[in-house]
């Protein structure tokens, strides 16, 4: 078992959903895996953390190399648990997963699956988060869990930075062409509400929309990767400064 | 009325809270107000957008260039209704806070409030969120207000791009130097776990910690600004993509 790595695992789709089984499946070989993980699904709920109610943390099953909690609280919440409270050394690698849906593009910050990761990154631990673009309750994860062997035995080769962390999307399908490094597409999503009446003739609302590619003639982003079959893999990172603009700035506003 | 700018404001902390009605009465007299916010506090939220439950959304009060409305979603989801059903023309500027509380450093990550602001940034608004580094329940808003104001004019001033989105945080006191435009310290939260026992017997957990800035020499952060008395303010990207090292990877990693 020595010098195995030390992988945890999150994911915000929840501690039973398949996309996370196909990602331990995928890395089961390459480490022991501590896997920390909601027990409910967390969709949606980006980089939130969890401050208004306690959170709960109970140990599902353990055997060799591979033990397993769920907690009520969000993606980042479960690897703010792990490292503070379960784990007495940090862990090589945290990986988030494999998450049932697309998150490429600004779909990246809704995305609790990419929190999972960049909260790692925060914490100087080399991270990815996957994702597979396949809504379908019951996705065929095979393929993308041989995507995620593949760029995680890559990541064992060339090394990663401590505050590195990537976002990979997979496309569905039994056939992913290549891996492409790439960098996020410009787009936005156009809301939509779908207005329907409550039994009290209350309006309320559904949010629907759909994602608009603003570069669509741009081939290497991730959204081209990902429409022309590839996987994409897109180096982020955790500091939010505009750099560029920062310069600019002080030379045009009247402040310090 | 004609040529006023339309702003629409939000915020985390909730349509009744302080810091709402600082922002709101700061900018009032230099545009057309208006406020959807939650309808109760949706700190640490982060981007989450609700997906899982309907959205309501009320109007709370309606008067001349100022109409309110709540909604029990996210800041995010505010600005989306906003935009998608409430306005029938895009706002020239999205306002969010100000915060009861710092959103300095990787803060802005976790916060609903700079999320408010991002939201507006996608939509191709500029944007702006404002924290008061104060977490008291009954803050003093004034000396924050004056400064959303100072930089609401000079905003209308020197323009702002249509992806710009500013992450400002504001000391406490009543006299803030000036107003420093700065980057994002590199800086992490050390989590701690307050744990106790339910009374069935169940251990809990409530998340505390404290932030640690890795460059503490460095004098162009936010949080050297912060702690030296000044306002800062981030302009930030909604590009997660890190170039630099996806420029690097691409001849380091066996992938295309």
């Amino acid at each position: 078992m020595k010098n195995k790595p030390l992988i945890l695992i999150t994911n915000d789709d929840g501690v039973k959903s398949g996309g996370i089984s196909a990602l331990i499946e995928a890395v089961r070989p390459y480490g022991d895996l501590l896997v920390v993980a909601p027990d409910s699904s967390k969709s949606g709920m980006s980089h939130a953390m969890t401050v208004k109610v306690p959170l709960y943390l109970s140990q599902v099953s353990q055997e060799e190399g591979l033990t397993i909690y769920k907690s009520n609280g969000t993606p980042a919440d479960c690897v703010k648990m792990a490292l503070g409270e379960i784990l007495d050394k940090k862990p090589d690698y945290v990986l988030s997963g494999i998450n049932h849906g697309t998150n490429s593009s600004i779909s990246a910050f809704y995305s609790g699956t990419v929190a999972g990761a960049r909260e790692g990154a925060f914490n100087s631990i080399p991270s990815i988060a996957f994702s597979l673009c396949d809504y379908n309750l019951d996705a065929d994860f095979s393929e993308a869990a041989n995507i995620c062997r593949q760029i995680f035995l890559s990541v064992l080769e060339n090394g990663m930075k401590p505050n590195d962390y990537f976002n990979v999307n997979i496309p569905k399908g039994d056939l992913v062409k290549e891996i492409k490094i790439c960098r996020h597409a410009k787009g936005k999503w156009v809301e939509q509400f779908d207005k329907r009446k409550d039994p009290y003739e209350r309006s309320y609302y559904w949010l629907t929309g759909y994602f608009e590619n603003s570069e669509k003639e741009a081939t290497d982003t991730d959204e081209w990767a990902l429409n022309n079959g590839f996987a994409s893999l897109v180096p982020c990172s955790i500091d939010a400064t505009y750099h560029n603009r920062l310069k600019e700035m002080k030379d045009s506003f009247r402040f310090l």
